[in-house]
């Protein structure tokens, strides 16, 4: 299976390199490769991942099979409108963005939010796209290694296509999560809810003073 | 201690029974008292708790020397606003309701919501009270007793008051929460992330078809 990770922070890369690790040819998105590669950060980060790929929004959508949207949440639909619409056909997109709004300081509100979420715009906006929205309530290192956090924990799905929602339900199996961890909640209007669990996760994170934690649903 | 619960709904009359069973004084109040007995099911569980008294809002706030508020979210300032300014001044009030606004239909929304919360709209409303947020993010069987839910889950306070959570945290393990599973989140504004929690219980309930859950942060 051949990835295409929208987004170049450290959630991206971060999933880019356990999908690596698991055998995926995987290529990283980015509006211009060359900036990209100009950040210290980024071009170490680089080196150490050879296998992985970097390209344009539009070379890397058309790529993937199966694209992850890891770009920042405000800016995820215009990621995608560059990535050209041609290369999104038919495709899942593994929406695990939020629409964080740190307009108005830190900690940072919503946007949108309530009434509508990012999965249900990007959907909207990209009706050829099979858009699931998962992994997003946690931290990007336990979305990909759960046995970080001990004890059981959980992972939430929403999205409207069945078989969609079940190719990501393996690509989790393969990152670690067990079955009963999984959690359905329905469309894709159910991820109002899980993005909207990011206000108490910031603040959880400074209560705690630390991120190595998640939810879980007991009596489930 | 005598409590004054404002609101006579299920919330409310499961916390009053609950108090009252630990040998707590408590009167319910309500806007018009008349009104209330005249529906068959208040007037069925009166005969069943003959030692809670029902009262308007002003004598319960009066007579409480610890508020709880579990009036609907959208007419909680209303309430404490009839209750007159007078009988608040310094009592602690318990915040477990949510601004839920069923005017678009169910799901509902919330509102205020995600630059702010009910729990600030109050406390900011009435400064003399002072407002703890906590058990909103469960159903009422389950706050006064967590048992229910086997394993491990987590009630959150949220307030400004460092007494008066502890006074809060004191009538939490009175109902049988473990002091491991009480989570101090800070400050009034953190009652944002938790009334945000709504959404996706509201979601969890359709998914799962019960509501005899609970969220545990696990890694805490």
């Amino acid at each position: 299976m051949r990835y295409a990770i929208l987004g170049t922070g450290v959630v991206g890369r971060t999933v880019a390199a356990r999908l690596d690790s698991l055998g995926h040819e995987v290529v990283i998105g980015t509006r211009d490769p060359g900036t990209t590669l100009a950040r210290a950060e980024y071009a170490a980060w680089q080196e150490a991942h050879p296998r992985v790929s970097l390209a344009d929004f539009p070379e890397a959508a058309r790529q993937g099979d199966t694209l992850v949207n890891a770009t920042g949440g405000k800016v995820s639909v215009a990621a995608l409108t560059e990535a050209d619409a041609a290369h999104l056909d038919g495709k899942i997109l593994i929406d695990i963005a939020n629409p964080l709004d740190f307009s108005k300081g830190f900690p940072p509100s919503l946007d949108p939010v309530d009434t509508d979420s990012l999965g249900e715009l990007i959907q909207r906006t990209f009706p050829q796209l099979r858009v699931v929205k998962t992994l997003n309530t946690m931290n990007c290192e336990i979305m990909v290694d759960p046995a970080r956090v001990k004890g059981e924990h959980t992972v939430f799905l929403s999205g409207e296509d069945a078989d969609a929602k079940k190719a990501v339900h393996g690509l989790l199996s393969s990152f670690g999560w067990p079955d009963r961890s999984i959690l359905d909640l329905g469309g894709i209007e159910t991820a109002r809810g899980t993005e909207m669990l990011l206000p108490i996760w910031l603040r959880l994170m400074g209560a705690l003073g630390h991120s190595e934690f998640n939810f879980h649903i007991q009596g489930a």
